[in-house]
């Protein structure tokens, strides 16, 4: 066995995602403040979300459209136009966001880089990730960028093949255990947790502190050491 | 020289999809009866959908926020609260919308694959692109599925690279001149124009009718014999 590609999730692992989805939910709850308090608005958008994510998938604009949804319900259908213009906007300015890679990154794909094959393997809209990406400047140090629907079993046994040299060769790093570890692990990769300040509540989830293949990690900056660990 | 890999656009090449979305650009004129009359809210959509581009990419969500935000512009930001549900509402059907392969297609698929490795090379929302090829049927004939934000020559060229032998061996299929003929020629690969019934208005260009590695087709089924006939 010999490692030769490491897999990596970009929100929340390579750059803040999570932290500006939670202040757009505490915008949104801002705006529905004469109508409804902010937990009831809160857990309103995340059942909109929820219900959604069958039509929508994961992403800004998807989110965008579940909070007008959210508006109309929490209105009964009348929610003001100053509201629905809001909205739009905070949308916006979610997509336009500068980048910036969070402590650390930039360091550890550096150095991974050098030896092995980087993957990045993220959910989300398309044209925005691939934006992201590029204006985080770590584009160059990947080999592959996927973009994908679901982070299933099958979609690592897929990268992996597709990219490298099979997932039993290949290291996953991510904060999300649902989406990066289990299925990761269960595709025969290796996989290393680093996590993040928050975690988006439909991904919680133990975690598999006894997998032979599994590292918690406090940081992405011990992700070189680790992957050259194993071989 | 011989051709291993056929690249097929999805949208409008393989089904409907432009009908869909000038069926809804007429029940957005209707919403705004009241306001504006149909041409100039037209015009103000396809404007707002140009200017969005950018932020926003292809898909059905991005139009739906488009519209939202045109309703918002043609009534002094005092859209109704009934045109925006009615707006969310014509989003999502068009999301959940029915898929119907295009007269010819099943057929002429199969027998393209029983010789060439077929890849779905398409713009649009990752997930509804891969719910629509689902819903098609059509997936299991297809040996990669590509859903790019942008259709230029260095997107052939990986792609043909990555699921084929190469642009000069891989002919491209589909109805849009400038995303689907031009670049794919322009990438080293031939290319086939089957025309659809309409054509979105941001696309036109004019056809390289002289281009040695051009052909005109009349419909998808003469797309096998031509592909044969280049050896």
């Amino acid at each position: 066995m010999r490692i030769t590609t490491v897999g990596l999730d970009a929100d929340d692992t390579l750059w803040h995602n999570e932290t500006l989805f939670r202040l757009t939910h505490d915008r949104f709850c801002g705006l529905l403040a004469d109508v409804t308090d902010p937990e009831t608005a809160k857990a309103r958008l995340s059942e909109v979300e929820r219900r959604n994510l069958r039509l929508y998938g994961y992403g800004v604009k998807g989110f965008t459209l579940s909070m007008i949804e959210t508006a109309m319900e929490l209105t009964a259908g009348q929610a003001p136009a100053s509201v629905i213009r809001e909205i739009l906007a905070a949308g916006r300015e979610m997509l336009s966001e500068p980048v910036e890679p969070l402590p650390g990154v930039d360091h550890a794909l550096a150095e991974l880089s050098e030896t092995y094959r980087l993957v990045l393997i993220t959910k989300g809209d398309l044209l925005h990730q691939e934006q992201k990406l590029a204006a985080s400047g770590l584009g160059d140090l990947f080999a592959a960028v996927e973009i994908v629907s679901e982070k299933d079993t099958e979609t690592y046994r897929r990268v992996f093949e597709r990219h490298g040299t099979g997932a039993d060769q290949a290291v996953m790093c991510g904060n999300s255990p649902r989406s990066d570890i289990l299925p990761a692990l269960e595709a025969g990769a290796w996989a290393a947790h680093v996590p993040y300040v928050l975690t988006w509540e439909h991904e919680l989830v133990d975690l598999p502190m006894d997998h032979p293949r599994f590292a918690e990690l406090a940081s992405i900056s011990q992700l070189p050491d680790w992957v050259s660990s194993l071989g």
